[in-house]
Protein backbone atom coordinates (compact mmCIF):
# COMPACT_ATOMS: atom_id res chain seq x y z
CA UNK A 1 0.00 0.00 0.00
CA UNK A 2 1.14 3.51 -0.94
CA UNK A 3 2.35 5.09 2.13
CA UNK A 4 0.52 8.17 3.52
CA UNK A 5 3.88 10.55 4.08
CA UNK A 6 6.06 11.32 1.74
CA UNK A 7 9.60 12.94 3.15
CA UNK A 8 7.48 13.47 5.90
CA UNK A 9 4.83 15.28 4.86
CA UNK A 10 1.25 14.02 4.52
CA UNK A 11 0.94 12.57 0.92
CA UNK A 12 -1.18 14.70 -1.25
CA UNK A 13 -5.25 12.96 -1.31
CA UNK A 14 -7.18 12.35 -3.92
CA UNK A 15 -10.69 13.25 -4.54
CA UNK A 16 -12.93 11.85 -7.08
CA UNK A 17 -15.54 14.16 -8.19
CA UNK A 18 -17.44 12.35 -11.22
CA UNK A 19 -20.93 11.86 -12.84
CA UNK A 20 -21.64 8.78 -14.19
CA UNK A 21 -25.34 7.19 -15.80
CA UNK A 22 -27.09 4.29 -13.62
CA UNK A 23 -25.00 1.69 -15.07
CA UNK A 24 -21.91 3.40 -14.27
CA UNK A 25 -20.67 4.80 -17.40
CA UNK A 26 -18.84 8.08 -17.60
CA UNK A 27 -19.55 8.64 -21.38
CA UNK A 28 -20.48 6.51 -24.40
CA UNK A 29 -18.03 4.44 -25.89
CA UNK A 30 -17.31 7.87 -28.07
CA UNK A 31 -16.46 10.07 -25.32
CA UNK A 32 -19.79 11.54 -25.74
CA UNK A 33 -21.28 13.21 -22.41
CA UNK A 34 -23.55 15.23 -23.97
CA UNK A 35 -26.01 12.91 -21.90
CA UNK A 36 -24.96 15.16 -18.75
CA UNK A 37 -26.33 18.22 -20.37
CA UNK A 38 -29.57 18.48 -19.04
CA UNK A 39 -28.20 18.30 -15.56
CA UNK A 40 -25.43 20.86 -16.20
CA UNK A 41 -28.13 23.36 -17.17
CA UNK A 42 -30.67 22.43 -14.44
CA UNK A 43 -29.34 25.35 -11.98
CA UNK A 44 -29.27 22.91 -9.36
CA UNK A 45 -26.31 22.69 -7.26
CA UNK A 46 -24.40 19.94 -7.50
CA UNK A 47 -21.08 21.77 -5.30
CA UNK A 48 -18.53 21.64 -8.09
CA UNK A 49 -17.45 25.14 -7.41
CA UNK A 50 -16.88 24.19 -3.95
CA UNK A 51 -15.37 20.88 -4.59
CA UNK A 52 -12.80 22.53 -7.00
CA UNK A 53 -12.42 25.19 -4.44
CA UNK A 54 -11.11 22.71 -2.13
CA UNK A 55 -8.31 21.18 -4.42
CA UNK A 56 -4.60 23.02 -5.76
CA UNK A 57 -3.72 20.27 -8.52
CA UNK A 58 -5.53 18.07 -11.22
CA UNK A 59 -4.71 15.04 -12.32
CA UNK A 60 -6.86 14.09 -15.59
CA UNK A 61 -6.15 11.01 -18.48
CA UNK A 62 -5.77 11.75 -21.95
CA UNK A 63 -9.22 11.87 -23.01
CA UNK A 64 -10.43 13.31 -20.36
CA UNK A 65 -7.85 16.34 -21.31
CA UNK A 66 -8.87 15.70 -24.64
CA UNK A 67 -12.20 16.13 -23.56
CA UNK A 68 -11.60 19.48 -21.95
CA UNK A 69 -9.93 20.82 -25.25
CA UNK A 70 -12.56 20.40 -27.23
CA UNK A 71 -14.34 23.20 -24.54
CA UNK A 72 -15.15 26.63 -25.92
CA UNK A 73 -12.55 27.63 -23.26
CA UNK A 74 -9.72 25.70 -21.12
CA UNK A 75 -12.09 25.25 -18.05
CA UNK A 76 -9.34 24.91 -15.39
CA UNK A 77 -7.45 27.33 -13.87
CA UNK A 78 -5.63 25.30 -11.37
CA UNK A 79 -2.08 23.27 -12.46
CA UNK A 80 -3.15 19.66 -14.61
CA UNK A 81 -1.17 17.10 -14.92
CA UNK A 82 -2.31 14.70 -17.76
CA UNK A 83 -1.39 10.84 -17.88
CA UNK A 84 0.03 9.89 -20.80
CA UNK A 85 2.41 7.38 -22.07
CA UNK A 86 2.36 8.36 -25.20
CA UNK A 87 1.33 12.06 -25.57
CA UNK A 88 4.57 14.44 -24.89
CA UNK A 89 4.66 18.08 -23.72
CA UNK A 90 5.07 19.28 -27.13
CA UNK A 91 1.75 18.01 -27.86
CA UNK A 92 0.43 20.86 -25.46
CA UNK A 93 -1.05 23.88 -27.52
CA UNK A 94 1.59 26.75 -26.21
CA UNK A 95 -1.42 28.56 -24.38
CA UNK A 96 -1.46 25.75 -21.90
CA UNK A 97 2.49 25.18 -21.27
CA UNK A 98 1.93 27.07 -18.19
CA UNK A 99 -0.35 25.31 -16.23
CA UNK A 100 -0.56 21.59 -17.91
CA UNK A 101 1.91 19.26 -17.87
CA UNK A 102 2.51 15.29 -19.36
CA UNK A 103 3.48 12.69 -17.21
CA UNK A 104 4.26 9.08 -17.65
CA UNK A 105 4.67 8.33 -14.23
CA UNK A 106 2.59 5.96 -12.14
CA UNK A 107 0.48 6.90 -9.65
CA UNK A 108 2.33 6.66 -6.97
CA UNK A 109 5.34 8.66 -7.81
CA UNK A 110 3.25 11.16 -9.01
CA UNK A 111 1.51 11.96 -6.08
CA UNK A 112 5.01 11.98 -3.95
CA UNK A 113 6.24 14.45 -6.78
CA UNK A 114 3.27 16.63 -6.89
CA UNK A 115 3.12 16.36 -2.36
CA UNK A 116 7.12 17.59 -2.83
CA UNK A 117 6.11 20.01 -4.77
CA UNK A 118 3.51 21.39 -1.81
CA UNK A 119 0.04 20.08 -3.91
CA UNK A 120 -2.20 18.95 -0.58
CA UNK A 121 -5.35 17.74 -2.44
CA UNK A 122 -5.66 16.68 -5.74
CA UNK A 123 -8.97 16.17 -8.15
CA UNK A 124 -8.40 12.78 -9.93
CA UNK A 125 -10.26 12.64 -13.34
CA UNK A 126 -11.24 10.20 -15.85
CA UNK A 127 -11.80 6.75 -15.61
CA UNK A 128 -8.23 4.80 -15.92
CA UNK A 129 -7.11 7.44 -14.32
CA UNK A 130 -9.03 6.68 -11.21
CA UNK A 131 -9.17 3.11 -11.50
CA UNK A 132 -5.37 3.23 -11.43
CA UNK A 133 -5.09 6.03 -8.42
CA UNK A 134 -7.91 3.57 -6.93
CA UNK A 135 -5.63 0.25 -7.19
CA UNK A 136 -2.77 2.29 -5.86
CA UNK A 137 -4.79 3.19 -3.02
CA UNK A 138 -4.59 6.97 -3.71
CA UNK A 139 -8.20 7.80 -3.78
CA UNK A 140 -9.74 9.25 -0.62
CA UNK A 141 -12.72 10.64 -1.16
CA UNK A 142 -14.92 9.88 -4.06
CA UNK A 143 -18.05 12.42 -4.84
CA UNK A 144 -19.95 10.40 -7.52
CA UNK A 145 -23.11 11.76 -8.98
CA UNK A 146 -25.98 9.15 -10.96
CA UNK A 147 -28.22 9.97 -13.31
CA UNK A 148 -31.54 8.26 -14.06
CA UNK A 149 -30.31 6.93 -17.36
CA UNK A 150 -29.11 3.60 -18.23
CA UNK A 151 -26.54 4.25 -21.37
CA UNK A 152 -26.51 0.36 -21.91
CA UNK A 153 -22.80 1.06 -22.82
CA UNK A 154 -19.68 3.13 -22.63
CA UNK A 155 -16.74 4.32 -20.72
CA UNK A 156 -17.12 2.72 -16.45
CA UNK A 157 -16.23 4.83 -13.58
CA UNK A 158 -14.82 1.21 -12.33
CA UNK A 159 -13.37 -1.30 -14.13
CA UNK A 160 -13.44 -4.82 -13.79
CA UNK A 161 -10.29 -5.00 -12.30
CA UNK A 162 -9.97 -3.48 -9.70
CA UNK A 163 -9.30 -3.58 -6.25
CA UNK A 164 -11.58 -4.78 -3.88
CA UNK A 165 -12.19 -1.73 -0.87
CA UNK A 166 -14.69 -0.78 1.44
CA UNK A 167 -15.80 2.92 1.72
CA UNK A 168 -17.54 4.28 3.94
CA UNK A 169 -20.63 6.31 2.63
CA UNK A 170 -20.92 9.94 4.21
CA UNK A 171 -23.83 11.63 2.73
CA UNK A 172 -26.12 11.31 -0.29
CA UNK A 173 -28.32 13.71 -1.31
CA UNK A 174 -31.08 13.54 -4.09
CA UNK A 175 -32.25 16.49 -6.53
CA UNK A 176 -35.21 16.99 -8.31
CA UNK A 177 -34.04 16.23 -11.86
CA UNK A 178 -33.44 12.58 -10.35
CA UNK A 179 -29.67 13.26 -9.90
CA UNK A 180 -28.41 11.29 -6.81
CA UNK A 181 -25.23 12.23 -5.50
CA UNK A 182 -23.17 10.85 -3.31
CA UNK A 183 -19.73 10.76 -1.08
CA UNK A 184 -17.62 8.37 0.16
CA UNK A 185 -14.26 8.18 2.18
CA UNK A 186 -11.75 5.62 2.14
CA UNK A 187 -11.83 3.83 5.14
CA UNK A 188 -8.77 3.57 6.76
CA UNK A 189 -5.76 2.06 5.58
CA UNK B 1 -41.41 -2.49 -27.99
CA UNK B 2 -42.95 -5.08 -25.88
CA UNK B 3 -46.87 -4.24 -25.65
CA UNK B 4 -48.22 -3.44 -22.47
CA UNK B 5 -51.31 -5.24 -23.27
CA UNK B 6 -51.40 -9.25 -23.72
CA UNK B 7 -54.83 -9.95 -24.93
CA UNK B 8 -56.42 -7.00 -23.42
CA UNK B 9 -54.90 -7.64 -20.05
CA UNK B 10 -52.32 -4.78 -18.84
CA UNK B 11 -48.92 -6.64 -18.68
CA UNK B 12 -47.14 -8.15 -15.59
CA UNK B 13 -45.48 -5.32 -14.24
CA UNK B 14 -41.46 -6.43 -13.86
CA UNK B 15 -39.61 -5.36 -10.76
CA UNK B 16 -36.49 -5.71 -9.58
CA UNK B 17 -34.98 -5.41 -5.81
CA UNK B 18 -31.28 -5.91 -6.11
CA UNK B 19 -28.58 -5.06 -3.84
CA UNK B 20 -24.95 -4.07 -5.97
CA UNK B 21 -21.47 -2.77 -5.01
CA UNK B 22 -20.20 0.60 -5.84
CA UNK B 23 -18.74 -0.51 -8.56
CA UNK B 24 -22.38 -2.33 -9.25
CA UNK B 25 -21.66 -5.95 -9.30
CA UNK B 26 -24.34 -7.88 -7.74
CA UNK B 27 -22.01 -10.97 -6.97
CA UNK B 28 -18.57 -12.02 -6.83
CA UNK B 29 -17.12 -13.67 -9.83
CA UNK B 30 -18.09 -17.15 -8.10
CA UNK B 31 -21.03 -16.09 -7.42
CA UNK B 32 -20.66 -15.32 -3.45
CA UNK B 33 -23.17 -12.50 -1.95
CA UNK B 34 -21.46 -13.22 1.67
CA UNK B 35 -20.18 -9.56 1.61
CA UNK B 36 -24.08 -8.59 2.25
CA UNK B 37 -24.11 -10.16 5.12
CA UNK B 38 -23.28 -7.39 7.31
CA UNK B 39 -26.61 -5.47 5.72
CA UNK B 40 -28.66 -8.78 6.02
CA UNK B 41 -27.46 -9.10 9.71
CA UNK B 42 -27.98 -4.95 10.45
CA UNK B 43 -31.31 -4.91 11.12
CA UNK B 44 -32.30 -2.03 9.02
CA UNK B 45 -35.37 -2.21 7.12
CA UNK B 46 -34.82 -2.30 3.45
CA UNK B 47 -38.59 -2.63 2.63
CA UNK B 48 -38.04 -6.67 1.16
CA UNK B 49 -41.03 -7.62 3.30
CA UNK B 50 -43.25 -4.97 1.31
CA UNK B 51 -41.67 -5.73 -2.17
CA UNK B 52 -42.11 -9.51 -2.09
CA UNK B 53 -45.31 -8.80 -0.33
CA UNK B 54 -46.42 -6.62 -3.65
CA UNK B 55 -45.23 -9.50 -6.48
CA UNK B 56 -46.61 -12.63 -7.40
CA UNK B 57 -44.41 -14.08 -8.75
CA UNK B 58 -40.45 -14.37 -9.57
CA UNK B 59 -38.48 -14.85 -12.22
CA UNK B 60 -35.00 -15.74 -12.46
CA UNK B 61 -31.98 -16.94 -13.69
CA UNK B 62 -30.37 -20.06 -13.30
CA UNK B 63 -27.47 -18.45 -11.03
CA UNK B 64 -29.88 -16.97 -8.56
CA UNK B 65 -31.77 -20.39 -8.29
CA UNK B 66 -28.71 -22.12 -7.63
CA UNK B 67 -28.04 -19.84 -4.78
CA UNK B 68 -31.21 -20.07 -3.63
CA UNK B 69 -31.21 -23.78 -3.67
CA UNK B 70 -27.98 -23.27 -1.68
CA UNK B 71 -29.92 -21.39 1.46
CA UNK B 72 -30.48 -23.55 4.11
CA UNK B 73 -34.22 -23.64 3.03
CA UNK B 74 -35.71 -22.79 -0.21
CA UNK B 75 -36.72 -18.69 0.36
CA UNK B 76 -39.73 -18.54 -1.98
CA UNK B 77 -43.32 -18.80 -1.29
CA UNK B 78 -44.32 -17.55 -4.56
CA UNK B 79 -44.44 -19.02 -7.68
CA UNK B 80 -41.21 -19.05 -9.55
CA UNK B 81 -40.17 -19.44 -13.17
CA UNK B 82 -35.87 -19.77 -14.23
CA UNK B 83 -35.31 -19.21 -17.07
CA UNK B 84 -32.26 -21.66 -18.60
CA UNK B 85 -32.06 -22.80 -21.99
CA UNK B 86 -29.65 -25.84 -20.14
CA UNK B 87 -31.91 -26.94 -17.23
CA UNK B 88 -35.10 -28.69 -17.21
CA UNK B 89 -37.90 -29.40 -14.99
CA UNK B 90 -36.46 -32.93 -14.34
CA UNK B 91 -33.91 -31.21 -12.93
CA UNK B 92 -35.93 -29.52 -9.96
CA UNK B 93 -35.35 -31.17 -6.60
CA UNK B 94 -39.15 -33.05 -6.06
CA UNK B 95 -40.17 -30.99 -3.54
CA UNK B 96 -39.83 -27.57 -5.42
CA UNK B 97 -41.96 -29.38 -8.85
CA UNK B 98 -45.49 -27.46 -7.71
CA UNK B 99 -43.77 -23.96 -6.93
CA UNK B 100 -40.85 -23.73 -9.51
CA UNK B 101 -40.85 -24.60 -13.41
CA UNK B 102 -38.01 -23.98 -15.98
CA UNK B 103 -39.07 -22.18 -19.22
CA UNK B 104 -36.54 -21.11 -21.75
CA UNK B 105 -39.04 -18.64 -23.41
CA UNK B 106 -37.96 -15.38 -24.06
CA UNK B 107 -38.79 -12.26 -21.95
CA UNK B 108 -41.71 -11.08 -23.69
CA UNK B 109 -43.26 -14.84 -23.98
CA UNK B 110 -42.87 -15.36 -20.97
CA UNK B 111 -44.19 -12.19 -19.56
CA UNK B 112 -47.05 -13.35 -22.01
CA UNK B 113 -47.79 -16.53 -20.84
CA UNK B 114 -47.39 -15.43 -16.91
CA UNK B 115 -50.14 -12.49 -17.55
CA UNK B 116 -52.62 -15.00 -19.09
CA UNK B 117 -52.34 -16.84 -16.48
CA UNK B 118 -53.32 -14.06 -14.19
CA UNK B 119 -49.83 -12.40 -12.79
CA UNK B 120 -49.94 -8.62 -12.04
CA UNK B 121 -46.36 -8.43 -10.98
CA UNK B 122 -43.21 -9.95 -11.15
CA UNK B 123 -39.78 -10.00 -9.19
CA UNK B 124 -37.24 -10.18 -11.74
CA UNK B 125 -34.36 -11.31 -10.38
CA UNK B 126 -30.38 -12.02 -11.43
CA UNK B 127 -28.14 -9.99 -13.61
CA UNK B 128 -28.55 -11.53 -16.93
CA UNK B 129 -32.23 -11.95 -16.64
CA UNK B 130 -32.11 -8.73 -15.40
CA UNK B 131 -30.12 -7.29 -18.44
CA UNK B 132 -32.64 -9.64 -20.95
CA UNK B 133 -35.80 -8.01 -18.98
CA UNK B 134 -34.39 -4.50 -19.38
CA UNK B 135 -33.46 -4.80 -22.97
CA UNK B 136 -37.14 -6.05 -24.15
CA UNK B 137 -39.04 -2.92 -21.96
CA UNK B 138 -39.99 -5.04 -19.38
CA UNK B 139 -39.11 -3.77 -16.02
CA UNK B 140 -41.00 -1.17 -14.78
CA UNK B 141 -39.48 -0.10 -11.34
CA UNK B 142 -36.04 -1.11 -9.97
CA UNK B 143 -35.13 -0.69 -6.85
CA UNK B 144 -31.13 -0.80 -6.06
CA UNK B 145 -29.34 -1.07 -2.86
CA UNK B 146 -25.82 0.12 -3.21
CA UNK B 147 -23.47 -0.93 -0.55
CA UNK B 148 -20.35 1.12 0.22
CA UNK B 149 -17.74 -1.63 -0.86
CA UNK B 150 -15.97 -1.63 -4.34
CA UNK B 151 -15.55 -5.51 -5.38
CA UNK B 152 -13.45 -4.72 -8.53
CA UNK B 153 -14.79 -7.53 -10.20
CA UNK B 154 -18.37 -10.13 -10.41
CA UNK B 155 -21.10 -10.16 -11.86
CA UNK B 156 -22.37 -6.61 -13.41
CA UNK B 157 -25.76 -5.77 -12.43
CA UNK B 158 -25.84 -3.95 -15.74
CA UNK B 159 -23.93 -5.36 -18.71
CA UNK B 160 -22.12 -3.94 -21.84
CA UNK B 161 -24.67 -4.40 -23.92
CA UNK B 162 -27.97 -2.63 -22.63
CA UNK B 163 -30.53 -0.47 -24.11
CA UNK B 164 -29.67 3.35 -23.63
CA UNK B 165 -32.91 3.85 -21.46
CA UNK B 166 -34.30 6.86 -19.20
CA UNK B 167 -35.62 6.03 -15.76
CA UNK B 168 -37.28 8.42 -13.50
CA UNK B 169 -35.98 8.54 -10.01
CA UNK B 170 -38.47 8.20 -7.22
CA UNK B 171 -36.63 8.28 -4.15
CA UNK B 172 -33.29 7.46 -2.66
CA UNK B 173 -33.07 6.73 1.21
CA UNK B 174 -29.89 6.42 2.96
CA UNK B 175 -29.15 4.27 6.03
CA UNK B 176 -26.64 3.91 9.10
CA UNK B 177 -24.30 1.31 7.40
CA UNK B 178 -23.99 3.29 4.43
CA UNK B 179 -26.21 1.46 2.04
CA UNK B 180 -28.21 3.92 -0.24
CA UNK B 181 -30.91 2.69 -1.96
CA UNK B 182 -32.97 4.03 -5.05
CA UNK B 183 -35.99 3.15 -6.70
CA UNK B 184 -36.70 4.42 -10.72
CA UNK B 185 -39.58 4.30 -12.17
CA UNK B 186 -39.43 3.30 -16.34
CA UNK B 187 -40.39 6.43 -17.95
CA UNK B 188 -43.55 6.21 -19.99
CA UNK B 189 -42.73 4.38 -23.37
Amino acid sequence: MTPNRVWGAERARGHVFIACSLDGYIATQGGEIDWLNTYAASGEEYGYEEFIASVDGIVMGRRTYEKALSFPAWPYELPVVVTSRSMKSNDLPIELTDSVEVSDADPADLVSALTERGLHSLYIDGGQVIQSFMRAGLIDEMIVSRVPLLLGAGIPLFGSDGPRLEMEHVATKSFPSGLVQSRYRATTR
